[in-house]
């Protein structure tokens, strides 16, 4: 369904932070940014999170890189945000959406491979059926390359970056495409002393 | 409005990870959470997160209280989640509604003074005219003893810690009167070198 107060622009965002949990925390997220190319997305960084625009298929790629390119330190690295896409009054990054459909993060980062859990929701705005499309997308989640559990408010994923990135995408693929404004919460963790 | 999936329990949640950028980090986490009284509240924590569940006050309390003491330390403290109420099947910590409505952090922790930046938002469920309801909440945030701005796909709030709090329960509550099922996403950060 659609409602008044959305658009029919498709850009997609997404609002994240990145916390080492370390000393060295500003050296990380530098390097990090660093080896992450942000060319196809819109950005904005300030002291609390980065935010991020364009195609959806740029800023996953991105949140993905940033993620990987951190916890690659070995640190204990969290990851918290919410993607976003069909939000009223979002236009500002539009120039961004003239993008071609290539990952430019993709090929760089194929060959980390990087264990991590991750809880997640979703939320599909202004509809009254909402939980049947949760619900349809959890059960959906079930085929997929990582380990999928019920959690509080969330579902949890474990499993490699990689497929967690790419159930990730697809879950919230699958329910923009039947509802204009959808949100998803994520907590990436990885490298935690409690798993090793 | 309500909807055919929402139950009559009011109990509310959040679901939090705590992020000192600190190689201390585990201490940290672990002195917090000796000076916090979770005696009101359900509780379950894993790598990723940590769940609370009970009454909306003490919910809250517990909330800020863990951020506050972590803060103290003077370490860059980051702390994302997501509150919850009215939840669909959200029953299992019903016990704890028989709590009384005395927040049992807020005396210890009145006298810290820290300030903090947070960004939050606020996403009534199950409803058409969930922009309404965000709109009207937003102008009222203009009346708090915060600094509020418009952000993408949230708002911040800039101040102490304690009057950052109060405005967003009150925002949430405002919000869950109207509609049976609401998050709200929240990013909070303190001591960033950024602002030293
Ligand atoms: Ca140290």
């Amino acid at each position: 369904m659609m409602n008044q107060y959305c658009g029919t622009s498709r850009i997609a965002g997404c609002q994240f932070s990145l916390h080492p949990m370390s000393d060295q925390f500003v050296n990380i997220i530098l390097s990090t940014l660093e080896e992450v190319d942000t060319s196809k997305v819109w950005m904005e960084t300030d002291d609390i999170s980065t935010c991020i625009r364009g195609k959806m298929v740029h800023v996953f790629d991105v949140v993905k890189a940033v993620f990987l390119h951190a916890a690659k330190t070995g640190e204990h690295v969290a990851m918290n945000g919410t993607f976003s896409i069909g939000c009223p009054g979002d236009s500002e990054a539009d120039v961004y959406m003239d993008e071609t459909d290539v990952p430019v993060n993709e090929e760089k980062m194929s060959e980390i491979s990087q264990p991590a859990g991750c809880k997640f929701a979703l939320y599909p705005m202004g509809t009254e059926d909402y939980m049947d499309k949760i619900y349809e997308q959890i059960n959906l989640s079930n085929d997929r390359n990582v380990d999928v559990t019920s959690v509080h408010y969330a579902t949890r994923l474990d499993g490699d970056v990689h497929d967690i990135f790419q159930a990730l995408y697809e879950s919230f693929d699958l329910v923009q495409q039947k509802v204009s404004h959808v949100t998803m919460t994520f907590s990436l963790s990885a490298n935690s002393p409690t798993n090793r």
